[in-house]
């Protein structure tokens, strides 16, 4: 039997799309030979669908393209996920689930058992688990049809859930499993991915075709690295990151588990390429084409330019300099070179005459009081103000250049710098900023090297330093790291070695900081924990704050 | 026995203040004679305290609030809301308790079994259900202890849930339930709260103590209204609403069932009292005293003022009047007229010099192109940062003005009027926000009549009017309400009879301005479907739009 795995973007309710994309697979995989085709989790709705789910009219579209794509699966059978309505009244409305199409009709449906509701995923908002497991027989070959998480609850230290859906499977003696996926990316999550499968494979002993979204949903990048599993443990083959691919295999090699096709990878590479695929997808899935930066000649501006110069093409990324009386000259020096290595359009649009006014304007409310935090906000807003009015009239969305680190603690304007439609580098520390920058450059110079060099400031008093108000960034970053990412509090920071006084600053700093996070832009989330949809804390709290 | 219902306001993660509130409150029920007092959900971490449940350190906290209340049960036991630690390895982490505290000890704990995990819920994120029953006998008498959402699966035509954990406790002879409760307010929640509560008695024809919270955290609002209801199921009390209260009740009245305790609540009432609570714990619990809003002359704006001026004191209230050439003469006189009625001190600064500064700067890239929205907006965002640049001075938060109507449709700019720290009447109609006006003018003008009467304007343009760009408000508002909160989609809608090419237009403004919203203040929640944690849709999606 030779099976397709159709790792593809899909766009969220976007029906007509995804059954148009799903239909030319089919085609793709019936020329390779295969008798199946694999396509990942919830592929016709796309995913993650959110509560659009919770809208009947969604639901019968996802059933119209299910059945659609039912009448294409004559020569070939299609493994497809899709939402299903619950006919028990007790319990979601919904199941998540994996239909098995052939001769033209649904002739299997498996509903997903473990369903994430932590970190990004808010699963059990919508489905009921499985209670029930069969496996799908197709051409002497039984099937077993998993979805997504319903093969993570094995290997762990800490399982999430009482129940093993390949457990129940077993006794049904599948020849293989077929697991339909939509598992973000982050940096470390291809370990994860083939540290699950390999448990898997160890337990169960029969080959894993592994079928993964790839594509971003606004702040959610899917990588691919579909992954197809011989039964001796050995990776028969890894389909790409970040790029649709459509790859058959012929099941008796996979069982012979002769080849290995592991890839290589670079955590920069990675945030690299998920960050350029984030960038590109929220502008074509939202019928954009263009992007406009303010350019500081700051490494974080230059790293989020190149970044959306890759994504959307050097032709379509606007860049505007904004200097103030307090920019250093470099600033506009460095910001010209970038524009100049890359060929952007490039507009210098001083923002002290707009400063000036409001100064005058405020001169009745603010006559004798000191330059504060004020002024300096003032004209970080003045530059978001600038952008805006450039994207309204031009049609470009302004991309946001704050930095993990500053967005943890705060270190940046509501409104000023913090606008924009998309966080580019949000989920990026400083002190990996930099390093993302090295990465551009290991081919020849892009960013400036002055730009790298400098001891980053905003700029927005005389002399200022990032240094004078933050802790050095490699410390700032390492006690954000164990805060946000794993999850230490205090006590655990301090018996790591962290000073009391800097843990408890740095806590207090990010938790105060929750209304600014709130109002940002959706961030493209590279991490294993990310500002936005993923971390959700409270605004009132009186906790570490 | 003698039962105290202690319905307080708690503040998330203040575990000392937690701690000491309830401890007073153990102080008042023993001098009512309580042999036992009840408090609501989660009172010693607050609630809902969302993602700092998976800090290890947060938990210790809960469980050592939990234990010096423990010492406090000499004279009188506690039943009292905490997570507490799963030890069972599969699972999650956590249970969501109700704990019976007495002789100085822990002598039982229950765990919550429903788990709310739809619109504003996200409880099974965090916690694993009961699957274990028991109930707790005190003095002669069997008492269930339910934690909220445990008493709600009853009654429904479509239930959430397949257990019902008082159906798994009856067996054991309860004499009366307890229902540890943090249900949050919306002007319809009262009803809801008083059906299910009649479904219990009905059932299990108990006494009902059902304790909830009162306070607002951020969006939510908790109103308070606890219950006490007798067997034959006449509500022997309702406490107030959007107040702490501690009340003690001889069992045996409430067994005879002879009193009826029922309120009075109007929409309007319930609306009003939600929104100044709202405000007013949004200050006081982030540590501020003083608002500005920047005052139109336009109902919006004037209604969030009253508002903000009952919950925070008119001498904490400071409003701007920033008219541009656009601007009408009434406007600033209406607007004058709210200052002068509420006494709020105010200031005028007229925009026009700071926006012919921008014009001034961006003539290059503006020039020859036509007026439009960008020009709106530019106006819109000079008020903005006014807004911000005076509460960065004086350490005001601003407040947002905006209505749920046009945060709907995205007829606010970005920045601009939609800036803020909380929204205040973001989940109120743009036709029930005339109501709130009307209201607040029942016992004599506070809001100026013209404001009320007025069309309503944004007055970025020459004469411009809502009703240009937008459908009359109140069939707007008719269809807003279907499609939000009653989650009708377009066939739903049209077979209602409203105008198909109308309802794909406003479905169509509505998701694709979810890039807006996601940016926006956290807005007051008083209806059941609220812009924000409790709507979550995709911004990239094609449906609808």
């Amino acid at each position: 039997m030779n099976i397709a795995v159709a790792q593809l973007n899909f766009h969220i309710g976007n029906f007509e799309g995804n059954v148009k994309k799903m239909l030319e697979a089919v085609e793709t995989a019936k020329k390779q030979g295969a008798d199946l085709i694999c396509f990942s989790e919830l592929t016709t709705c796309g995913y993650p669908p959110r509560d659009f789910l919770e809208f009947d009219d969604f639901i019968d579209l996802a059933e119209k393209a299910v059945a659609t794509l039912a009448k294409a699966s004559h020569d070939i059978a299609i493994i497809v996920g899709s939402p299903s309505r619950n006919p028990v009244i007790e319990g979601k409305d919904l199941f998540n689930s994996a239909y098995f199409l052939h001769e033209g009709e649904i002739k299997a449906v498996q509903h997903k058992t473990l369903l994430p509701t932590y970190d990004v995923f808010d699963e059990y908002r919508y489905f009921e688990p499985a209670s029930e497991w069969n496996i799908v027989e197709f051409k002497g070959k039984r099937i077993a049809m998993t979805v997504c998480e319903d093969i993570w609850n094995i290997g762990n230290e800490n399982p999430l859930y009482k129940i093993c859906p390949m457990d129940e499977l077993m006794p049904q003696n599948p020849d293989f499993i077929v697991n339909l996926s939509a598992s973000p990316f982050s940096y470390i999550h291809h370990d994860s991915r083939k540290h699950v499968v390999d448990a898997n494979i160890k337990r169960y002993g029969i080959p894993l075709f592994y079928v993964n979204h790839i594509g971003a949903q606004t702040e959610l990048v899917f990588d691919g690295g579909s992954l197809v599993v011989s039964p001796n443990g050995k990776l028969h083959d890894e389909l790409p990151y970040f790029e649709e691919c459509i790859r058959t295999y012929s099941l008796g090699d996979v069982v012979k588990g002769e080849k290995d096709g592991s890839q290589e990878n670079t955590k920069m590479a990675l945030i690299h390429d998920a960050i350029v695929l984030g960038i590109k997808d929220y502008f074509g899935k939202l019928g954009f084409k263009k992007a406009i930066i303010g350019l500081s000649g700051g490494i974080d501006s230059a790293v989020t330019t190149v970044l959306a110069a890759r994504a959307l093409g050097n032709e379509n990324v606007r860049v505007v300099l904004m200097p103030s009386q307090y920019s250093s000259d470099h600033s506009v020096k460095d910001a010209e070179d970038l524009a100049k290595n890359l060929g952007l359009e490039y507009d210098i649009v001083p923002v002290k005459s707009v400063y000036e006014s409001y100064m005058d304007l405020l001169k009745p409310q603010f006559e004798g009081l000191a330059f504060n935090v004020t002024e300096e906000n003032l004209q970080a807003r003045i530059r978001g103000m600038i952008l805006m009015a450039m994207s309204n009239k031009f049609g470009h969305i302004v991309l946001n250049t704050s930095n993990k680190s500053e967005a943890a603690v705060g270190y940046g304007t509501l409104y000023g710098d913090m606008c924009g439609g998309l966080s580019v580098i949000g989920d990026v520390y400083k002190t990996e900023v930099f390093e993302l920058a090295e990465y551009m450059n290991k081919d020849g110079e892009v960013i400036p090297v002055n730009t790298i060099t400098k001891p980053p400031s905003a700029e927005l008093r005389p002399n200022q330093k990032d240094s004078d108000s933050l802790p050095e960034y490699d410390v700032l970053d390492a006690v954000l790291f164990q805060y946000i990412e794993k999850r230490q509090g205090p006590k655990e920071l301090i018996e790591m070695g962290f000073d009391e006084k800097l843990v408890k600053r740095v806590l207090r700093l990010v938790n105060i900081n929750e209304f600014k996070r709130v109002q940002t832009a959706p961030v493209i989330r590279v991490s294993s924990k990310a500002f936005g949809m993923g971390r959700r804390m409270p605004i009132v709290g009186k906790y570490l704050s």
